[in-house]
């Protein structure tokens, strides 16, 4: 199942994603909620319906809507550096003994199509195409089975990333938690249905070809992920989890090709669709 | 003007501390709300009613109450390291050139006098005594006079860190966010009533005086944060900025003296009031 937020106008509202466009939840389901959370605190009650909704044909055109992160504001936004096997080459590093994990914020939360702000007086601005786990329910201390069953589901991600500030102190954060820098989307596809295992991770910068690998060369999986950070906090419904990039990023390239306002940003997963930002200047303090 | 967030049996409650106790802000103010965000939003109309409040005598008991957290669920707790002078000198570092921060995450949040949990397979749990700046607004790109105007007041807060956490990686995060290891309190004094220039910051473990510093020590003070961290994101009302801690912590000693459970860790800092937490075992994975 795909769920999606989106705007309709000045609402917001819930949708599954049907062949043909959305299927719109709020207006179908009494009761139903308008934010992702909100539906997976409900999800035992709601699945038999969401499943049944899913064959009715779409309520919403894909063109005639506005498509938003699919969660609204997560509490924790978390990422994990140089976890696939192929970027740590590109970098010329030898692969990680324990998992890397820095944070971004919340509040650069990002819609799937949103414009990504060129940070006034940085000019080492990067893409990194991410999977994107979203956790669906309250989990600490988790074992494999409770790290399994505490994944809702995925999306696609762009751990927007600006290098000159990444590199300032050795404190990656503030070069990863800049406003608009977390675009997510388009829509999350349930756990039940997406093997991540092994599928296609694709950027394109205005049309070229940029990052093209395979998440079976991520390092540490999901689950490994969530047992490691719950060892160390508890894991909330809707927290992301970026979960690292392969090789490709402009960074790695010699001379490094930073994104210029004006470029598009079009990051694509196999199975879990794709989200594409423009880049725009910040706005002037 | 110190505003308090309390339980008072099953319901959250802001109240105004005064001489005797709390004046009881939900009860005596129409349509007063229960989190210090809803509070601030609304600060412009309230502000001479709560001045007048001010000058009643409590309704409640400190201790008749529970008090909590003063901000019910900030969007973002960042942590500036190695702030203090006297630290740096204790730690045999260089003074700083850039501003090093990192995160704690929302999660880590802890009542003023919450039980903080000793982690399930760390040894290096240690305390920092830590002016937190409580911001009032929304703030992005901010001047000396922005960032001034941003700051809604100001509290105590212990940065518990867990040492081996904090060096697995290059990246201190995951060391600073765990369950419990962010209390803060007792109450939220207002930027017009305190100069934090120039106070005592002290913190005692089971009676036995550890950090004894002034916060003259400071290297970069409150507006110079809020100004560089709202170059590179948008600043929100209830976000808390620890400010660093002065020498003295555990890993200072030779040997480093490590938290126990049974501890009770004190932090006071003049004019803002003490918390006191206590030492426990996490829950058993």
């Amino acid at each position: 199942m795909h769920i999606a937020r989106f705007s309709d106008g000045d609402d917001t509202r819930l949708g599954l994603k049907v062949a043909d466009g959305l299927v719109d939840l709020t207006a179908r389901l009494e009761g139903a909620p308008r934010d992702t959370v909100d539906l997976m605190s409900l999800w035992p009650d709601l699945a038999l319906d969401l499943a049944a909704l899913a064959a009715f044909p779409a309520d919403h055109a894909l063109t005639g809507v506005q498509l938003l992160a699919p969660v609204r504001r997560p509490h924790k936004i978390l990422g994990i550096g140089m976890n696939y096997a192929d970027h740590a080459r590109e970098m010329g590093l030898e692969l990680p003994t324990s998992q890397f994990w820095f944070s971004k914020q919340s509040s650069a939360l990002n819609d799937p199509f949103g414009d990504v702000e060129m940070p006034v007086g940085s000019i080492e601005l990067d893409y990194e195409a991410e999977l994107v786990c979203v956790i669906g329910r309250h989990v600490r201390n988790a074992d494999a089975t409770g790290a399994r069953e505490a994944i809702f589901g995925y999306c696609v991600g762009n751990d927007v990333s600006v290098r000159d500030r990444q590199t300032e102190t050795s404190q990656v954060m503030l070069g990863k938690c800049g406003d608009t820098h977390a675009p997510v989307g388009p829509w999350i596809t349930t756990a039940d249905a997406i093997d991540v295992a092994d599928i296609a991770i694709r950027t394109w910068v205005n049309g070229d070809l940029r990052q093209n690998s395979r998440t079976r060369e991520i390092i540490y999986d999901c689950v490994r992920m969530i047992e490691h950070l719950s060892r160390v906090m508890t894991l909330e419904p809707g927290d992301l989890l970026f979960t690292g990039s392969p090789y490709g990023v402009g960074k790695g390239f010699s001379p490094p090709r930073w994104l210029q306002p004006g470029d598009r940003v079009r990051v694509e997963i196999e199975g879990l669709g794709a989200i594409e930002n423009k880049i725009v200047p910040a706005p002037i303090p």
